[in-house]
């Protein structure tokens, strides 16, 4: 057990949290943290504001995915700061600080699993749970130069762990590490693997072009890499566009958010940065309007690309358009910068499907995450993938 | 020079803040509080949240009406909880506390100028400097069993005083004794009396409409004094309905203090409870709309109003239309008492008109307010007639 030195203000202030793990096991050795919306025996789960660790109980029992990496001998060494109730892209949170991206200090690590990307990258803890509805595991891995995976949607038990938007919510781990990321996914993901076998790989060049130069091109030396390693072939994704897929993709989101946190809201009136007040505000005029249309093209664009793929194929995309933004931007720039980000996070959460971001890019110091989405139930072929190209 | 005890939780946390007053003067050896919008040399100015506290410098010199009352002899015993920002009417304060009503322990004390009235009622001051913009002196005024006044807009500088919606900003004193109120008002108000001679009193019958039947019924013997005292005349203020008045009100005040707050926002994405930051992402939105028809409105109805008044009457209302609310109930039913506040108070904010509430109802203990509404300068004439009537 080793005590946590947070150099990077990855932790969740307080006291250390700790739970030390079987002593035999796959993972005997290692340390984890924790995003702060899984349940730890005895703590109250914080979710990133004050507000709501003083309005719930303590859990009862440790989440699925901590009682599980525990069992197999990790040690939990820390719980980990989140953006707001895991509302944001960035990894800012007012209350309990921004943590250090370790990559890259005078940027922002990226959320809403800011912390758990932290503790990993600054060499804090081997592995980290987090949360990824609208791309809080993506984001951070490609921001801070890691492996991270938004697994199949339902393919991880989210038992004990606080909601945000059911149809979206999936947990997701992070490493520096491929081959470490692959033994713990194989220790969460449920039997209902997919393995089908990569026959190509399609570029999704309507992606390619949303992101920024920088982006593209500090991507370039690994996709020439991947269009080397298998038969490749340049696609549009969205005919009507990327953003317009995101739009609803958002609206949908703010829908099921509302929801969650609308009781709670009405008895409490909690504090909220304005950043995190104002998009409850608004995602509750969304959650007034009729959403079917939205609903029906999540359905018909799930098809489709389940189908595009066919168990034979992924899809090659920037995990995020833009690089790790400053520090202290204005808010009017963090929320354009969230905006853009869902314009290509927002595939995997409309869709369900598994995304895995690879550390294999570099712009002027400043890492940048290379993506690959697979078909329902591809997260080992992903993780295998990944393991496979770092060796 | 006395301790503060703060028994109802109505001053700032933090060490006590002191100033004596001239050693002589019409107001030498009383104490008074100033709510945390005006400026007390040498503090920040909070204005109610924490985030404008740490992002702002300490005052250079008093506001002008702190200096004015120091200069007759009062003694400054302290500042005074807000409403944050001052953007509400019940009274609530999410990090300082809500004050206590001293008259009512178990209800809201009312907004945003809470704390100068709990500070008054509760016999901790013997005057209070608060705003009103949309209501803030007149709401606790009524809540807390208190005379207060809105002066005419205009009538007292605003130098030294945090802007809110400059358009509707007033500064108005809280006192048990209306001679008192008198006096002090006497050192702050420029000299643009209108004197007129009262000749009639209008009621409002609408605005006695909207009023709970608790309210228009504790209000009952005063009307009869009222009626009593001088020749009264049952009026309509408003045909097409004092709600439809009240939004407009709403929107012209909303695009006011979101341009006053927007740099600032953008700048540190700073925390509020919901209620506020929802009330300025909404307000943010109106502020983007086309409010000609909204301005238009306000300059005919304050010339209809003001040419109805003509120097000789008065409009006589209920100061709100609800008895002071639990502490305690959920946001939705703060939001809808809000709402309902404003179909009275958004009259003399739309109109710039001066109004004085008189503690002159009760309703099964509670206190309930008598408004008096004057034509523009006629403040002296209000508070000479509050004075008489309590003799």
């Amino acid at each position: 057990m080793r005590a946590p030195n947070d150099a990077f203000g990855a932790f969740v202030p307080g006291p250390p949290v700790f739970a030390t793990g079987a002593a035999t096991g796959p993972l005997a050795g290692l340390g984890f943290a924790a995003k702060d919306l899984f349940d730890v025996a005895g703590l109250v789960t914080g979710c990133g504001n004050p507000d709501w660790a003083a309005s719930h109980p303590p859990a009862r029992a440790h989440a699925f995915a901590v009682q599980r990496l525990l069992d197999a001998g990790a040690t939990l060494v820390g719980r980990t700061i989140t953006d707001e109730i895991s509302l944001g892209l960035l990894g800012r949170n007012q209350f309990h600080g921004t943590p250090i991206n370790p990559r890259a200090p005078d940027r922002l690590p990226g959320g809403s699993s800011s912390g758990s990307a932290a503790a990993v990258a600054g060499g804090l803890a081997d592995l980290a749970l987090g949360t990824d509805s609208g791309g809080s595991v993506r984001v951070p891995s490609s921001f801070s130069g890691l492996y991270g995976m938004r697994p199949t949607h339902g393919r991880i038990s989210v038992t004990g762990l606080m909601t945000q938007s059911p149809s979206f919510d999936t947990v997701g781990l992070f490493a520096r590490d491929p081959a470490l990321l692959e033994t713990a996914y194989g220790l969460v993901l449920d039997d209902k693997a997919i393995p089908g076998t990569i026959e190509r790989v399609m570029i999704a060049t309507d992606a390619f072009t949303i992101a920024d130069a920088p982006v593209r091109e500090a991507l370039q030396p690994a996709l020439a890499k991947l269009r080397a390693m298998l038969p490749a072939e340049d696609i549009t994704l969205s005919e009507e566009g990327l953003p317009r897929w995101a739009e609803r993709q958002r609206r949908l989101q703010q829908a099921e958010f509302s929801a969650t946190f609308r009781d709670w809201i009405d008895a409490y009136n909690p504090r909220f940065s304005f950043e995190v007040g104002r998009g409850l505000a608004l995602a509750a005029l969304t959650a007034e309007m009729d959403l079917g249309a939205e609903r029906a093209f999540r359905t018909n664009v799930r098809t489709e690309i389940t189908d595009r793929l066919a168990g034979r194929a992924l899809i090659c995309l920037p995990t995020t358009p833009i690089l790790p933004p400053l520090r202290g931007i204005p808010l009017s720039a963090m929320g354009e910068a969230g905006r853009r980000i869902t314009e290509l996070t927002g595939i995997a959460g409309l869709t369900g499907l598994p995304q895995i971001s690879l550390p294999l890019g570099e712009a002027g110091g400043l890492p940048v995450g290379l993506s690959l989405i697979g078909w329902p139930g591809a997260d080992e072929v992903l993780l295998r993938m990944a393991r496979e190209w770092a060796a």
